[in-house]
Order: C-alpha cells, then sequence, then structure tokens
C-alpha cells in the first residue's frame, strides 16, 4: 500500500515503546507535511543525542557532560551522583530511567541511584539464593539484570548503608526484589522497599487485600 | 414510551447506585421475563431485609439478629462487637459497611469498628478545631457526619487505645480525616491514619508525587 | 461474610442483567438505607409489573392493558399493533424490546413490530434452507428462535408487504438474518435488512472494511 | 531535571501526532539504547522521506517516483492516478491520506482521489452558498480548505460525473460536505455522501437516533 521509503520508515516506527503501524503511518504524514529546515532539525537533534548523552559509570543514568566549561570535563557521573549534598549512604534501586525521575519529582529524595536496567520474571520456586556472587552459569532469566555484577560491587562501598529496592510493585519487581534481597544480604547491607497502601485517589471498596493490609500494618 | 407501570419501577430501578435509566430498563425487562415465584422471591427478600436486619447499635453495621437459639437474642450488637476474641482497645472508622468488608476480608485486623455513614467536603482554611464537643450549631456541611455524637460517646470509654481513621485518600476523606482529628485530640486518645503508598499493581511512572513521597517515607 | 437475608438479595440481585456481586451488595446497603414506605413503594411496583403488564398477541411487546376506559379493554393487542396509522404493511423484526424502542425514537417508522426474543450463533456451513416449516425435529441451536412458528403464521397475511430484518449486524445477528430470509423466501415476501455504514461521530480511519464498502456502496 | 540535548528531542516528539511529552520521553530513552547503526538507520530514513517522496499535482497523495525505471519518470502523477484500470469519471474527496488508505484496503473503489487537508467547522447558520468561485476575501475558516481552489479547477473536467464527499460524519466532516456541496452544485455535478448506517458490530440498543433512522431508510 505504502511507497517503500515510506513503509520502512513506518517499521522503524512501529519499534518505538506503545507505537502501532497505525500511528506510526500517522507520524509519517505528519513528517511530510514538515519543511525542510524542521526535518533537520529533528534529524539532528536525534543525532546529537549519541554525541552529547552518556550513561553515568556509576548509576547508568543518562546525563550530558558540560563541554565548555570544564566544571564537569571529567564527564564520568551524572550530575547527581556528582552532587556533594547528596546524601552517599543511601542508593535506591530502581528498573529504569522514568523512575528515577519520578523520585525525583517528589525532591524527598537526597540518596544515590542505581539503574539497573532490567526485571527479572518469576522465580522458580526451588530457587536457592546463591552462596557466592552470581556467576557466569546464572539461569539465563537473571541475565536480564545485566548490571547484577556492577551493582554488587558498588555497593562493597561501605559509605553505603542502606539499599532502596524502588521497583514497581508487579510480579516481575516482587521477584526482582526478592532476589536482589536474597543476592545483597551476604553484604550485610541493610534492604528496605517502598512502602505499600492506598495511594492518593485510591478507595478501600476497590483496594485489593494485600494493599490494604499493608495499608493497616503501615499506619501512623 | 414505556406504560405507566413499567416507567414507574424504572424511575425506582434509576434511584439505584451506578444505575441509569438505559439499565434500570433493562431490569424491568429482565423482570417481565421471571415467572411468578421468582418475583415472589424477590420482594419477599427485598420485605425480610427491613425486618430481619439490623443496625449494631456500637457500630452501625448491619447484621441479623438470630431469633431461634436465644445465643445471640439480645440483638443489640452486630456479631463483630459480640465477638470476645476481637481487640476491644482498637476502634476503626469507615465511612460506609462496604468499606468494613475490605478491611474484614485482609483477615488482619482483629479490632472494632464505627460506620460514620458520611464524609464532610473540603473544609475552609480558617477552620478552627472546636474546644468542646461539636454543639447543635455547627456548620451545615458538619452534619452530614451525623453520628459525630454517638462516636464521641463511644471513644470516652476507656478501654479504647487507639482510633484508626480508615477513610478514602481522596479530598473528602482527607477533609474529614483531618476533622476527626482535631476533634478526638481533646479526647487524649491515639488516632492513626492508614499507611500511603503504592498499591499492588501499581507503577513509579504513573504515581503521583504524593504517593511517592509517602512510599519513600513508609519503606521498610 | 454477610448475613442470610443481606445474602439472599445480593445473590437475587447478581441475576440482573450487567450486575455483579459487588453491585449487588451495593443494592442492599441502598435499600437498608430506605424507610418503609419506600420499600413498600418498591416491591408493590414489582408486584404490579406481572398484574398489568401484558404481551401482545401479534408482535410480544410489553403493554399495559388499561382497565377503566373500556377503550381497550380487549386488551390482546398492544397500543402499537391497534393503532390505526400504523402501515400493516411492513413488519420490522426485532431481537427484543429495548430495540423496538430504539426505532420507535426514531419516530421514522411507521410499520409494525415482531420481537423475536432470541438469536441463532453462527450456523454451519452446511446449512441447508428448510423447504417447509421448520419442523419439531429441528437444530436445538434453533429453538432459541422459540416464536419461529408464530412468526410464519403471522407473516402468512397477505397484508405484509416487506419484512424489515432489523437486528444488529454482529455475529449472531447476521446469522439469524441469513435463517431469516432463508425461511421466510418461500412465502414469496420481500425481505431487506438495516443499511450499513458509517454511524454518525464515526471515522473513516478506524471503521472497518466492510463498514466502509457499505457505506461506499450505500453513498447517496 | 533532563539535560538540554534530551529536552529538546522530547520537545520535538511532543509534536508528533497523539503524543504527549511522557510518552516522548519514553521515545528518547528507546532511542539512547540504540547503537550507532540503529539511529542512522532512522534519521536516513526520515530524510529519505523528503527526497524521495512527492505529492501527486492532481490528488495531494504522497507517492515515491520511481528513478530507476524511467518508466513513471515524469513523476507529477501517484500511481492511482496514474492508472489506465481507474474509473476517471469519479472522484472521492477525503479529508487526510489516511482516508484514502482506508477506502484502499476495501478494494471495493475504482476511481479517483482528492485530498481536501483540512475541514472547517460548523458553519454560521446564515451562511449564503457563494455565487462565484470562492475569492480571496472568503471567511478565515474557509482558508483551512486550503486545496479548495485546485478542487475546483479540477472538477471543471468534463470527465467528471460524481464526486463523492467522503468525509468523517462528525460535526466539521458535516459542515465541509454541506459548503462543498453548495460550492459544487454551480458547476452541475452529481455529489454524493457516504451511507449512513450501523457499522458492524454496532447495536440498535446502543445507536443514536440519526444513525438508525439512515440505517432504516437506507435500508435494502
Amino acid at each position: 500500500m505504502h511507497s517503500p521509503t515510506i513503509q520502512k520508515l513506518i517499521n522503524l516506527f512501529s519499534k518505538f515503546p506503545t507505537i502501532g503501524p497505525r500511528t506510526a503511518s500517522r507520524f509519517v504524514f505528519y513528517l511530510l507535511r514538515l519543511n525542510e529546515r524542521e526535518i533537520k532539525e529533528l534529524t539532528s537533534a536525534i543525532l546529537k543525542l549519541k554525541e552529547n548523552v552518556k550513561l553515568c559509570k556509576l548509576c547508568y543514568k543518562s546525563f550530558e557532560p558540560s563541554t565548555s566549561s570544564g566544571q564537569k570535563a571529567e564527564g564520568e557521573l551524572c550530575e547527581i551522583c556528582q552532587d556533594p549534598r547528596r546524601d552517599k549512604s543511601l542508593i535506591c534501586l530502581v528498573e529504569k530511567e522514568t523512575d528515577l525521575i519520578s523520585i525525583e519529582k517528589t525532591r524527598k529524595y537526597q540518596g544515590l541511584y542505581f539503574i539497573l536496567g532490567g526485571t527479572v520474571s518469576v522465580l522458580k520456586k526451588d530457587y536457592n539464593p546463591p552462596t557466592t556472587l552470581p556467576s557466569k552459569g546464572r539461569a539465563p532469566e537473571l541475565k536480564k539484570l545485566r548490571r547484577i555484577q556492577e551493582l554488587l560491587e558498588r555497593v562493597k562501598n561501605p559509605e553505603i548503608k542502606e539499599i532502596i529496592i524502588a521497583l514497581n510493585p508487579i510480579t516481575e519487581g516482587e521477584a526482582t526484589a526478592l532476589y536482589l534481597e536474597r543476592t545483597l544480604k551476604p553484604l550485610g547491607k541493610k534492604t528496605t522497599r517502598l512502602g505499600r497502601g492506598l495511594p492518593f485517589g485510591g478507595e478501600l471498596e476497590y483496594a485489593d487485600e494485600e494493599t490494604l493490609s499493608s495499608a493497616l500494618e503501615g499506619r501512623k
């Protein structure tokens, strides 16, 4: 139906998160209405992303090293990890950068972060916590936690006192939290999880029993 | 469009919670398909409701006094208030009976209840907590809390150590909780609220900042 | 969880169309708040339904014979079938009374009706149209069209020139329409179906191909 | 919150149809995970769009002139307008290219097209059809129909016998259709509109009265 150039671009946009072929084709027709200057603006912004944006060596957050001033020129760490006012005894583990941004927006957290970049699915019931650091031979499912080695290295830092596991309270997040707790336990660090309860706007009548139990236990 | 008998019943069903005229008319056509025995079964079940079901003098939960055995024959208190294994030092304030049922389903709460039967809307900013028990002259808005006097009487009982305000974390619930805290404070009782946080199935990315702040503060 | 009287009524309301146990229990708590007069009003309205409302002998629409005046005292036919201004050469076949009401609301149709009271599911591919009137031995699926004999009797009336099959354009409606067309054909009557096309508020972009084809073919 | 390069790209993606800032930021994090080759593939596909794709001089459909063969080298007309098997006596007016694609997918239409590129909002009641071609001084609202002059020119072609106005049956589409009918009338061409009715999957009970009236009138 579509010409090759258009179809090619529809295919590429269809890989974008949440986008199907219908919306992808609307993107293409939108681009067809843009003028040359606007198209250039978009493509150069995409290309600059790879050039300008790095991942922090410590927490894997994306950041843009300032090039001119030289102030942040060493450029290995993001602005959060470099901030001397941040509490370095706290690490908050999140699945992805948008979760980190959500937490930053609360302006209530002053510690550091670590972006896991993935979660594991439900673990087998007969799963045994590893007695050593996960080896190369670990289950394929656990490979989704591709930064687990880097996390274990970083957590060895004696400055770190508490590790907040801030994963989504869904099946995968719970399975991953359980795995992380078991794996981090031998290192003698305190691990915590986000509090459960009713969200703002929630109603008792529609809350699941687990959430309501947590809300009762966590009353204050 | 409809005949008078049908229209009359559509009007009555339209007053049922969540029901509009379209669903009300589907109810009527459903009833038209029932046979005489089934119709009798429904109307006598409705009539028995008023005859058999009472509201508990202590907590206002509906209950059905057992008539035959004489065991519960005194019939003034519901099965929860009568249960000797319940912890009488705890009272959980809820808006309505369905909220009580939700909490009972968790099987985690062993105290007693009090059904407020209503909530107040947003209070004015310059609201001053009453120095005495709310008098007859209180604001019309507060009349929605029609059992407030009964609550204050009940709470005087020295057995009661903690009052859990288990209202929905929505604007009305929050305003009512604030009012109750201020009103109960002079009685020297501990008041608590349900814990806030992410519900099961929630996601950090879509959580509001208030909920996420509570989840961080309530970590454990 | 609920007392027997309440649970009994929840069970009965759960059989109402579109109602699940949660809404059913909200109905019961709503009824508990009504006073005795209001309860009586509801139950007597339900009981009067069976007493006052009849099904029309001709079209199966519900109607209420006027008792006082004697005008409609014979009371076998609904107000539509009795109306001398109605065009008796047209019969519109609908599945249920709410569909009849929808058509009446358009004020565009002046013929008569016949309420089938059911539809059949997908017919087998090797289905052969009956050469005679459907006999007692017909497939169980076809028993859902329990008024098919009455329809065939009625349609024999030479006054009737056109039969409009006004079934929902969904799989069951289509299968039933096909069955009716085949069954009515030997009687030499003209059968028609509702026009297909884009509804008000529809969009070409989201229309299925069949609907859009009909809209193109039916352009005017 | 975001670095300048990221924020810039979020802003650009937020202009894409249906995309808000949240999804736009998910797009950026998706791009950050792509490797250099994949980024190049995307940007060059976007750039090729402007180079390779033209708008048809006759119907404004996008198309890609074949460069190699020379067959379509003149490259002024899209593949539909060039197709000798197409019925040139029919023009179908659509709002946008996705609507054209929807119609092509039905494989039921063999005429040509004209993409209007916009619709007008509700016209004033006292609107008078222009006695001449719309002049420069026409109402600002009508400027949204920016190709109206080109349409009027094209429609003068004596080959054209019927103009199908295939606009969405929503308020804007109806107003535009009315305007087009009045404007095209002096040219003595037959104009038609898409048939209205119940779509596949629709139900009489939930159909609006206008749609149901059309379905009754358009029965066949």
